[in-house]
């Protein structure tokens, strides 16, 4: 069976050297060296661009290198009918929960203001609420977003979450739908973004959302840059009912010169480093995706296109 | 019974309603207004000046209201035979846990340099070690300590201690003595210090001590700044020994105008802030020595002069 690799920042030699080793009867190929295109049955791919699948009639399946498969999505050209798999954690849990721990103390232990007081040479302590006064909303409870929930409610942060639908998590208090999402909001001191990016989720996070959290609250967004308006929260950044944001992705990326979250004294930019995937875990996943694929069963991660994830 | 309180940092209003209301008989005083110096029972102080413990003839205890009494022991006047309490956690080792917890994370998370980028617009994505990859060092598995090592634990750090003598604590590598200190210190990605400040530890985190880490480690220390040689700091800082350091203690407080540590690009200097006793639980604990000393029982906390701690 031939697969075809595309990425333009994942390495594709730990893919070739797994997949081979644990699929004797594998043709890895790397783009643009694909052969024949009639041959290809699958595709293990990040952001290609447009249009680039209509060109393998035999395609059997879609193989998503990350969790979120917005780009995917948005390709009108993307051959409908096909199934597409994404990455269901892979140790990106782990890391993107370290990074929103990160993003909590970080704000909640105020060594943004800290760091100010340090360029200006002031020893200057300030007054920190406990972590038990220090509630977190987590936007989106899938295998990431409770991977986090669960590590925050570890670390003693009482621990907010909204999610679409319904759900509950031990220790976390759950609110749904519109109904619940004013108490939500209200009662969050920071909230973390974990939502896929969906057309409902695409441009959630806006003045009339982040109005509804306490005064001097923070953001953190490790997502996708689509679900915020930036002119929104450069706004709340503005005039101070948003403190700070730590934001990892972006409308655009990578973030282009010049764009105010640069050089904005409340903003924390890193560039989309939240989680990346490690072939290691992630290729068992693909392997045994290929093994179902071939066997005719269903796949983990199958995306459900109309939900968007 | 008279009480006498003293601190130039700690509000003593709360500490007032507590005692009156727990000990109704208390006669709570704030220096300087201490009527006859002969009826002072207790004090429960701060950092009162040297020799000002003399004035006293009558004291039966002196509760410290921090958890190390390192200032308080190097007062010569200090009146002999005097029993000393310190704090035993009373919601320090959560906070300074949090301290540290944040520090590794920082430095694993590779947060400095991403801010250095920010300021240069930079979109520049470094690698980084899974946090199985990354062990953390604990100098000192006192409560605090301890607690420290748990959470870390609990996150998924590979988490080494080292200790005067041989301690044991789940899912921590422990290390004691002269004889565990080499291999300690070569598997530590991060040190976290921990340890009473003692005549034993003054000085203990020198060139020879940083020299055994890893190249490129890090360090995070939130004991006292006692324990630190800080011209053998900054060398390993500037040669590149230690990638960076943390530093919330120093040996003169506040940091003085114009110490290299403010400007030093490798060093975050946050203002003695990593846990801040707080009334609230700290009252309970003084209430009851005060309970146990009046009956004549052992108070808890109660400081070993010879050891320092």
């Amino acid at each position: 069976m031939k697969l075809v690799f595309f990425s333009e920042t994942d390495d594709p030699a730990p893919w070739r050297e797994a997949l081979r080793t644990a699929l004797p009867g594998i043709d890895f190929r790397v783009w643009p060296d694909v052969g024949d295109p009639a041959d290809v049955r699958y595709t293990l791919v990040w952001k290609p661009p447009a249009g680039w699948h209509r060109r393998f009639p035999a395609l059997r399946a879609i193989l998503s290198l990350g969790a979120g498969v917005d780009a995917l999505l948005e390709d009108p050209d993307l051959p409908a009918g096909v199934p597409i798999t994404r990455m269901v954690d892979a140790g990106m849990g782990r890391q993107m929960a370290e990074y929103a721990a990160h993003g909590v103390m970080h704000f909640h232990r105020r060594m943004p203001e800290y760091a100010a007081l340090q360029r200006e040479g002031r020893w200057q302590p300030l007054e920190c609420p406990a972590a038990t006064e220090f509630p977190v909303g987590v936007l989106g409870l899938g295998v990431l977003g409770a991977q986090a929930a669960q590590m925050l409610v570890a670390m003693g942060y009482p621990v907010n979450a909204w999610t679409r639908t319904p759900r509950t998590l031990p220790g976390v208090t759950c609110y749904a739908g519109d109904a619940g999402r004013a108490a939500f909001l209200a009662g969050s001191r920071v909230l973390v973004n974990f939502l896929p990016l969906t057309p409902d989720t695409r441009g959630l996070i806006d003045r009339s959302l982040l109005a509804g959290l306490p005064r001097g609250a923070y953001l953190v967004n490790l997502a996708r840059g689509g679900h915020v308006v930036e002119d929104d929260l450069l706004a709340a950044l503005d005039d101070g009912q948003l403190a700070g944001a730590m934001l990892d992705v972006f409308g655009s990326e990578p973030l282009p010169v010049g764009h105010r979250f640069w050089r904005h004294p409340r903003v924390i930019v890193t560039p989309h480093i939240a989680a990346v995937t490690m072939a290691e875990g992630a290729a068992d996943q693909v392997i045994e995706n290929l093994k179902r694929l071939e066997a005719g069963d269903t796949p983990r991660g199958l995306v459900d296109r109309s939900r968007g994830y």
